[in-house]
């Protein structure tokens, strides 16, 4: 099968490290398309860019439908997710989402750790109808940079975050965002819970999907756009629209 | 005060019709300046058209930015909102936000009438932590063009779904969509409850947070963007992230 | 328009502080009535206390009823809200209510801040359907005498207590309670968010459901009353009921 | 034990079939006591005459303070329950707070059925915090002189009510409202599940409250009052508060 | 009345501890019936082991269906409660249930205090539908055996989480687990809030429900089992599901 | 991999149902090993027996630790599904929690349907914490025969019920219960949204967390049992609680 890992930044790094992640996590018969949109922030950091992204992810998308089997969203804020599932003909992925639901298979109540401010995740989590299932979250003082600067020291600061959440309950930790990954491995050894990584989570989800095969519907707000005009988008997204 | 009332749609006949009702409900000293972004759906209906509509719409309020004292966004999905919020110097107030707040002013649980689908107005309600609040969904089996050709026979639909709604404990009931508008003046005489129209709210709502005067938070998820670099967007919209 | 602002305990100091800061906050237009009850506790701060002042306060906006265009409750319960905007021909506004209301129009989650227990706020926010937006609350270690004694002392307990609250997501704070007028103004320019006044937020949302004149509902538990006998009440208040 | 059967409404021939209802209920040991309020609502059919009622109820029980064992609020809103186990001496029940524990110690989610309008229950509920265990709720198109002149008709209707909200899954069901009063032992044989009267419920849970013999809290909001000032109030209540 | 008091461990101290709080707790007329599984768990320390016991104590209440007025269960995990209700001929209660109920019946929001781990209690609080009312949980670093040989040093460390339980809001504490027998009794003249221990409260439940005769369902998710066929349980467990 | 599909009623005929389903759904690298408690209900249609299967099904678990690579428990009750994550060396699913999950990754919400009463399917869905995404459930009025003898007829009936969820906002349906097993095949064609079948979702998921090889915790409520003592449990069970 043929999986689209898409980027919702411009930053081309993030898309290979974020493909070289899929391709270490993905079966033997998968096969990781990365892609980069066209425009939209360098980062996601505030709500106005996760916005902006949104656009530009469905734009990416749809440059690829048809073509692709599944797609896994490289963004840890599930940027544009139902849309995405709603439009494309194939399933979409998000990576927070496949965390959180294979925190939720594993057991229990899980906790989430990121760098810098939490209350977006919170919205997220709430969003995807999971507030139940989430122990707490966890916002470590650390920069992006720093991180790759200093990994030592940014993981001993995850694995007390970590540390704190068991402690508030989580039975397991989603790590959210791309300058957490790879802390899964890294500490998995030490931390006292599951770490969870967005990307492997989201390839396996995503090849399970394929492998089950569902129709998509023919009702309710997940029905495929038909015969929707539009002015100024890019020829495949307006034609994703209007077909 | 001048107050941008922004489209997030192409439809230049619906901005003026929103432009209309603005002046209509607005206070003496209020100017409306009405807006239409530059792309994206002709009319919101689905999920991906949604999304889209964001960026179009921040790009539109990015071009006011400095030059109005409130936004009030003229789409009932309350598109972008909390982007909005965020990112622009002024007070953003959404339709559906303004009409379910002031539901909740006039006292109890409130019904929601639109034409067609609920799912994503439930979503929304939802989104502003509002369920608690919430009697029932309505969904009209009606479209705008027929409410333009029938508008006694629609409003006869509209007015049985009120009644439906205030028979399932709704003490008041908020119009959403573009297509409902002036349905409120029609049917009050008729309706059990009070009918609550979102432009009318939302110009008093935004007159009202001006008066007021907050300031921007300086810290946490609605602080301004800082610096922020990114790819091919409209100089305002980027000057906006970037400063 | 004409105002009442109504106290709800049976301090004249308190309500002519609350008249005081109600006419601060009003526009040109609008003239405040302010009222003290005939009986009840002289200040609120007990669940039977809180009780007692619902019978005293309606029995004061009933003598009222007819003669003034709007009514803000000026007690941070929100004593007999719901009541008074059932039983009173003209609209009726809680302190804390709009507080509430003004910070989700604001954005985001929102934290209380009052000084002593915390519980019966939290019920309040309940009782309006608002938990989803508390991030949390904060009880300060003062009293009203030593606010008005060391208000700069107790100042740094406030901002304290702000300052915990941005930190567990509260993106604006509701000050509960009329020892913390006055706060907001000291306090806002070192604060990290937007500090809410109840008395300026309730004073702004009479005006703005004045100006939207809303019709009362002729279904529902918000119906006015009509035909109900009763024993020994206020003339004023018993025509009210039976009317 | 000696226990107090407040009516809070002005009827006394409530009071009299409440105590009657009372009696027929206790254990050998207890002396039903009932009483009257020396004002407010005939009888308690809006938010208005509740909130009167609650001040009415508290002078009541203020009155026999220490005199008393245990104390039933006769009145099926639970009218100021949460003020009147903060300020007695001794346990304060509410008949539908008894019946709605007593669903839930008999297992699953209940129904609750009442005479009129379901709205203010329904906010009950949610008070008690128990909405998560509420299947759903029945107004049944009755009035209480049609319950009186027509028994076997209204009794029809009821038991329609009680099998529709089995069929919503309540595995029993509140019979809320002092017209609903010995419904439950003439529809029992023919209900699908058990029928809750708050009277009966109520009795049996304050002898078991008594004795348990808790002590009252030295701290938070139920703590007693202590050295408050009040204006106008009967002797006792203001003594109850001053003390 | 005979009321069965029924382990879910197979230790007979406990048993017989629980037996003697029983009596302690009981009416006159109340007589006490203990009982121990045949299998199972020696303690219940585990999701595992629970589940385990689940059986064990069916298979013990079944021996004695027909022949007590109501059963008790004395462990603090509410095991198999609700197949227990639906099984049995009689009321059935669970010992946390009856605390969480009287907690509620006292007032306002408790806390609970048990040995190690928290979430499973968290769960149980759930699973009743009381979460709205818990304020939080604690668990205090203790094991039984040290509770047994320092009971001093273990009664200041459950002061303290009782202390610290009352800080976030709760109004009473459940004492949760066997281990924490007596202490309510030992430590409530040190403790600012009502201390409440699930077998006494568990006692005078069962013997409210049994005066109060509710009937079974004939229909829902309680009706009794009816012709159900099984393999290799005990005699009377299968008469109990095959009748 | 080996992946153990656990019956948890004793009825071997619905075992080899449910490994012919597995094998259908499973990858080309999954051996399908079946198994059927050695004692139990018959069919699991009350809350004792699915408390007593609960025992059976952990005892079945523990005679294969350490030779299977993953457990999907075949029944749609998820019986003991969390004991069975804490007790296993290996990953277990459960068929209706795989279905709701998988119907979460699909998008919006999901109803569900079954033979019979839904009550205990609701609280399966709370328990899972994804109440939140439940828009419905549907009972339909047939029996496990009759859909074996009149499967166009039962069909009718069940496509009926998705109808009717999908107009009540459901997205996709997940068929509950051994009886509907094929239905989704059968019916999907026609159906307006996707039907989730659980074995086939669970087959695919309990591959996919093989894949991801998540580690188990060494802390929390789901850590292995070590040392616990028991009485008269199957060797492999005692010894599973004992090492």
């Amino acid at each position: 099968m043929r999986l689209l890992v898409a980027n919702a930044n411009t930053t081309q790094a993030i898309t290979d490290a974020c493909a070289a992640a899929a391709r270490a996590a993905a079966s033997a018969g998968t096969e990781i398309i990365a892609a980069t949109p066209r425009f939209g922030p360098a980062v996601i950091a505030s709500r106005a860019e996760n916005v902006i992204a949104g656009h530009a992810l469905l734009e990416l998308l749809a440059g690829h439908a048809g073509r692709v089997d599944a797609c896994l969203l490289a963004v840890s804020h599930d940027t544009a997710l139902e849309a995405a599932k709603q439009m494309m003909p194939c399933p979409v992925i998000g990576m927070t989402e496949a965390a959180c639901l294979t925190a939720c298979l594993h057991g229990g109540r899980f906790g989430l750790v990121t760098f810098g401010g939490v209350e977006t995740y919170r919205e997220l989590v709430a969003r995807h109808g999971l507030s139940a299932r989430l122990a707490a979250l966890a916002g470590v003082d650390a920069t992006p940079p720093e991180a790759v600067a200093d990994p030592e020291g940014v993981g001993a600061k995850v694995l007390a975050a970590v540390e704190g959440l068991a402690a508030q309950g989580a039975e397991s930790v989603v790590l959210a965002g791309a300058a957490l990954a790879g802390f899964d491995r890294r500490l998995q050894a030490r931390a006292p819970v599951a770490l969870l990584d967005g990307m492997a989570c989201g390839v396996r989800m995503a090849e399970m999907m394929v492998a089950l095969g569902l129709p998509r519907p023919r009702a309710g707000s997940y029905a495929p756009c038909s015969g929707r005009a539009s002015l100024g988008l890019s020829p495949a997204l307006a034609a994703l629209l209007a077909r």
